[in-house]
């Protein structure tokens, strides 16, 4: 990345820190033996791959044989809901979850699936939530952060809330079983992750959203959660996931896992400030009142989503780009696509609302210089815009 | 790797390259974007995805839009047996496959597959196969190069064999399709592939094999083969396999592509070199006669795959562990859960002559030299264990 420009887009992908890097390289050339061979060398990095996989683990408070190493966070999500082939049933996602989890509701439940409703900031609705858990609902999947709006759900209260539904089928002899699966994938490097305290039963993480390597995810499994394999093979992850294990990935994610814990509260002391003078500069600067989007009281500290009403976000990323400033509208997967952002019109926003918010997330290679300079470049850019539009 | 060991089991495993490194560094730091994401730098990024995959996909005569990225080989043969999702039906594996392949051909089949023999020297029946071929046989897997003896397929005697039952199918009015999958894993370091050449539908490649990364693979897909998605989600990799991109190792992929290419006449050199000099050592010191394995006329240049009858070659792995040699018995997946290798079985080898059998593969790290040592120890440690069994 040119240094000169912003960079502002960290929730789209994390470059590899470089003492993550540093950790992998050795795995790339010395230490390149199959994990699964007999000789020493080889069996030294099995356990070192097994230890690391532990220290992973305990970075969401769990232990190595709880997690089952993937190829992503996708994967990840995809494995997850293969407990709909162990158990026929419907279930539940919130109505902003990413196309990964939207998709393998679809698919994986055959079409039996319905969406929870959020509020205007993006929380998942409890009494709707409540309402639309049926008779024969096995799964339930709401990501912990909001990849566009930064919202972070109240996990535990779900999590009490299914209990509460459990004790009642067991009452009535339904056996069904009930999970909760949450794609954590934005969350950890700014959030201290626990899955006791969360009250998951599964939990996607992602290597390359907490500056560790692409191509790397986990899937924390609760004992006695039965899932289907994602790939058949040679039986590793438990015969969950065939393959032969990606070590030098595998190092880098519990690298950087360990590099964000270590750091978690001085990221977000300085992403609190990032944030505060970043709206303060836009407040006072734009012409057009800023709208900004998702929950201030339970938003990830990087995100600043914004909405222009009247402009055209497109139009805005394309000037700022010219100006070196980097940020996106939402998802890249689906903003390539040309798509409508279905979180932004699930909490309820027109569609002229939608076409002229913004994505702003921050990140480790920001200074706060970048973060002003940034803002005072879109308040500019913004009212060149209104201007033209006669807005103003 | 310490330097004074003798690593002889690139079968298992290739060390990244160092050019192949050198060339993926930039994409983990600088270019570390989401190639779906709107701005010049990472539309930059993309553009450079799309052309290494071209590259890629040139080395085995294939254009870009034929390949489909993966996690790797298992993902690839999995990937490529979800043609039986799309049709349902009968499919054909050789005796010798790799787990990847016998698992997925019992999955997606729902166990409605049949194994064609081989020859002593590992060579495919093609009146077996002829034979075994049902109405309804939708799918043929047969791997190009065997990971246990080295043995080339003759795969486009397959290919030609197919094309006739498609005929004579056409004639009866049989709509049933028919197509040829390859695992290429061992291949591609030194064989020149082609698509064309080899008459496949469906080929897999693997990094990990060909002194590229680990963690990714990929899947060429003739056109008007459908597949059905490994995972859902984003879209990625035309909806076959969603999740972000790994950027990273697919240019290390090209790269070790293009490398092997290169190298292609002048690494099979080498290993003949090599292959002659270590057989006749142990030819010479051995006291126990080596039963060389595989398919003297059809095998890959660096495999040496010997049997010495009436020795236990895990003990010899043992021991030569201690003198600084590495090589395994077989398949590093199965040879971790103590199977008996189901592919010298297939060969007739008795547990006896199974019990006593090595896989030796050279690789890049070799020299001529290290060779002629581990020849050298190799028939020392043999010498020993015969006399201690009172067998000379």
């Amino acid at each position: 990345m040119n240094s000169n420009n912003i960079y502002l887009d960290y929730a789209a992908a994390t470059p590899v820190d470089k003492r993550v890097l540093t950790a992998m390289l050795p795995y790339f050339s010395e230490k390149f033996y199959n994990p699964s061979a007999a000789y020493l060398p080889a069996k030294h990095l099995r356990g070192e791959y097994e230890t690391q996989k532990g220290l992973l683990a305990n970075a969401i408070g769990a232990k190595a044989p709880d997690l089952i190493i993937t190829g992503g966070a996708t994967e990840s999500i995809n494995l997850a809901f293969t407990v709909l082939k162990q158990n026929t049933g419907h279930c539940l996602i919130s109505s902003i979850e990413h196309a990964a989890v939207r998709e393998s509701a679809r698919s994986y439940s055959a079409g039996n699936f319905d969406e929870v409703k959020v509020s205007t900031t993006g929380l998942v609705d409890l009494v709707d939530l409540r309402q639309k858990i049926k008779e024969d609902t096995i799964l339930i999947s709401i990501a912990l952060v909001n990849n566009e709006l930064g919202t972070i759900q109240p996990l535990s209260e779900i999590s009490r809330l299914l209990q509460e539904v459990r004790e009642s089928r067991l009452k009535e002899g339904n056996l069904t079983p009930l999970y909760l699966h949450s794609d954590a994938s934005q969350a950890m490097s700014l959030l201290d992750l626990s899955v006791a305290r969360l009250g998951v039963d599964l939990l996607t993480i992602n290597a390359a959203k907490v500056y560790g390597p692409k191509g790397i995810g986990a899937l924390y499994v609760a004992r006695g959660v039965k899932l289907s394999p994602v790939t058949f093979g040679g039986g590793q992850e438990m015969g969950l996931r065939s393959g032969t294990e990606n070590v030098p990935a595998l190092i880098g994610f519990a690298t950087a896992a360990k590099l964000a814990k270590e750091h978690l509260a001085s990221s977000r002391r300085q992403y609190q400030d990032f944030t505060r003078q970043f709206k303060q500069i836009i407040e006072q600067e734009s012409r057009v009142a800023p709208l900004w989007l998702g929950d201030p009281k339970h938003q990830l500290v990087n995100f600043v989503p914004v909405c222009f009403k009247g402009l055209d976000a497109e139009r805005l990323i394309f000037k700022l780009e010219d100006l070196g400033v980097y940020l996106s509208t939402g998802a890249a997967c689906a903003a390539s696509k040309g798509q409508k952002s279905h979180v932004l019109s699930a909490i309820g926003l027109s569609d002229q609302e939608i076409a002229g918010s913004l994505r702003v997330t921050f990140g480790q290679g920001n200074q706060l210089e970048d973060v002003k300079k940034a803002a005072h470049l879109i308040a500019e850019v913004v009212n060149q815009e209104a201007k033209r539009l006669k807005l103003v």
